[in-house]
């Protein structure tokens, strides 16, 4: 017998007729001799609607009471399953955040789980319940609600997987699972059957229309296995767990792009000490988050230096910029908007130099400039224009062996 | 400065419009130097949506469930009225029952209040916040989500008020006050300044429309000044407030109806002591809940036994009392579905015998016919034909004084 905690999202249970879905795969699980905790999201729109109303009320609603409103939707859904298990004759009992209790810090909208309590939990699970769990939402220590931000339930499915020593947090969603690469622009997009930690939270802009990354930093932290799997076939997901031998044998295991960045270069600067802090610090301030950073060798005693902000922070940024580049004297300020950031992402490129200069080599190939490189220690993402970005994918997915044959190191 | 309770029911928070109108309605009010707590229900339709969700699911849903379900609804009003008070620049904080908390008992859909905590409250108050209160709800021992049933929000409110002593709770609602009888079947009913809980309680069909009766034993218990008035206009309404001299002058205060009772007679039972335990345990075993109970003297060792039951109820009365009028060897069971139940209330009849006699000629003259009388310290109610209510209820209405003349004991 395993303790198994299954996750569904909005869609899942957007409809009375989902919730009943979801119920009969509960109780297969459940039925299969397995303990069984589920975490639900607010029915699909539930949300948006409740925003809604508070942005009718007013511009800027109160963050305290934003929370107490949105938090009401993952109410409404578990005592909706719950009636709907117990009506099929099984024992279910539902639990808000501030019940079990899941307690976070007192940022609201954005709350980090500290500390989940196990003991109600687990004598509901030592009595045969079926435990139904709100998702997205906690209590700090005076008691207030909060929330865990957009897509929160995983985490708070993988928090309790981890609380209560789950055998397995299984995230239901409505994809198979976390491919190799986005299928809508590459028709070769492989399923990735089991992948890392690490490398899941570098596949962020993949992962994030499964998972939400804060969950991955915990399942890491905490060592849950996470199977992100579909809620509408019985297909085996992926598998997000700890690193292993045959993980680190495959060089690369997706690949991802942005497009929604854009590059400002500011030309010419003379290169001194506490340049960076003097161009950065500005948009910092103005809560502006810079991605890729690029400052070339120094010529003559002037440097380039060039980075990239979100395509939603660009007009802010290119302000701020061209002040602060009069006040260090810069020659000019530059900027390309149709840019985009295309990365690989493997556990084995650690152990193997070769990985980088291959990627650079194949994008030459196809006679795609790089414009800015960064590294990390198993991804290697590069700027280029936004044009080559499919190109780029494709390209890259078939030359790392993702398309189906395996690049193994050797 | 004066502790003001302020309870606004469904109508009155039933968009985003209206919760702005309660919002200025509760700031003048603060504004003037009092401190206010505001209890507020469920947006208007909001708990009948959640209620067909429920049904939709299963066709008896679970009551733990159930209320925490419908409990979210109040959890949205709450939140909304907060942000729109803290908008308008005003400190606020919103309190869900289990925050409070509200203790009560665990009889889901139909908790008792047993203890509210006054701690985090006061504090709040303290510092110059607005409280706004979710009613309707509260939490057991065990930290499940209890509701109150319906109109339980009045309960909230006069119970919050009780246990924070505060100086009147005003319970803001789409009538002006309560009445001395209906104004849809008399014109000349007057507007009752003030009352006393006895009368209230006892003009429960009256009262049921504009506040739940068991907020007035709440106000009795705890002698909490009940001010119900119009969310619509600032007339003062009723007051509902422990008895005084002058209210104990007044014969009558009200006249209230009821037409939703039907009457079932068993004719020549014989006379043995038992025979209405007989005749009434089956009843309320099949829970079934008898009103007025009438048995006439014995006449040659044997008797009739009347009763009225709700219409809803009617048949299947009907249909065990069949049963037992053959067990006790009765001759006969007639029925009435035609009926009605007109009742007097007043303080000043407990002190003057002269009352029912007044009633009785009265209706006399009008050749209406008395088919059963019950009486409390307070209360005179008949029943009669339902074709002659509105008739009964108007020349009751004028003879009494309530017309405008006041009818005072000598």
């Amino acid at each position: 017998m395993a303790l198994v905690v299954q996750k569904y999202g909005g869609t899942s249970v957007g409809s009375v007729e989902r919730i009943r879905n979801v119920a009969k795969r509960v109780v297969e699980t459940y039925d299969a001799g397995n303990d069984v905790i589920v975490v639900v999201s607010a029915m699909s729109g539930a949300t948006n609607k409740l925003v809604a109303l508070a942005n009718e009320i007013c511009e800027f609603p109160d963050s305290r009471e934003y929370d107490v409103l949105v938090a009401s939707g993952e109410q409404v859904t578990i005592a909706l399953l719950a009636m709907c298990l117990k009506s099929m004759g099984y024992k279910a009992k539902s639990y808000l955040g501030s019940q079990i209790p899941i307690v976070t810090d007192d940022c609201y909208s954005k709350a980090r789980i500290e500390k989940i309590s196990d003991k109600k939990v687990k004598a509901d699970l030592n009595d045969r319940n079926i435990i139904v769990v709100a998702g997205f939402q906690g209590v700090d220590k005076s008691g207030n609600i909060t929330t865990l931000g957009r897509g929160g339930s995983d985490t708070s499915a993988v928090a309790i997987a981890a609380a209560l020593k789950a055998d397995v947090c299984e995230i239901f969603t409505d994809v198979d699972g976390v491919y190799t690469t986005d299928p809508n622009i590459c028709d070769n997009a492989r399923k990735i059957e089991k992948i890392s930690y690490d490398e899941m939270l570098e596949l962020a802009s993949l992962g994030a229309k499964v998972l939400q990354i804060r969950s991955v930093q915990f399942a890491k932290k905490y060592n849950v296995d996470v199977h992100v799997r579909s809620s509408f076939n019985d297909t085996t997901g992926t598998l997000v767990t700890k690193e292993d031998k045959e993980m680190e044998s495959i060089l690369v295991s997706g690949i991802t792009y942005a497009k929604d960045e854009a590059k400002i270069a500011v030309m010419r600067v003379p290169d001194k000490p506490g340049i960076a802090a003097k161009l950065l610090s500005p948009l910092s301030d103005a809560n502006i988050s810079v991605d890729m950073i690029v400052q070339n060798a120094s010529e003559d005693g002037y440097t380039d230096f060039t980075f990239t902000v979100t395509k939603a922070d660009f007009k802010k940024a290119l302000m701020i910029t061209k002040k602060v580049a009069g006040d260090i004297h810069a020659k000019d300020v530059q900027t390309d908007e149709s840019i985009s950031k295309v990365s690989i992402v493997g556990l084995g490129m650690r152990t193997h130099a070769g990985v980088a200069t291959k990627m650079f080599q194949i994008l030459a190939g196809e006679g795609i400039n790089i414009q800015m490189i960064s590294t990390s220690e198993i991804k290697i993402s590069v700027v280029i224009d936004a044009k080559y970005t499919e190109l780029a994918v494709r390209v890259l997915h078939e030359a790392f062996g993702l398309s189906g044959r395996d690049v193994r190191v050797d």
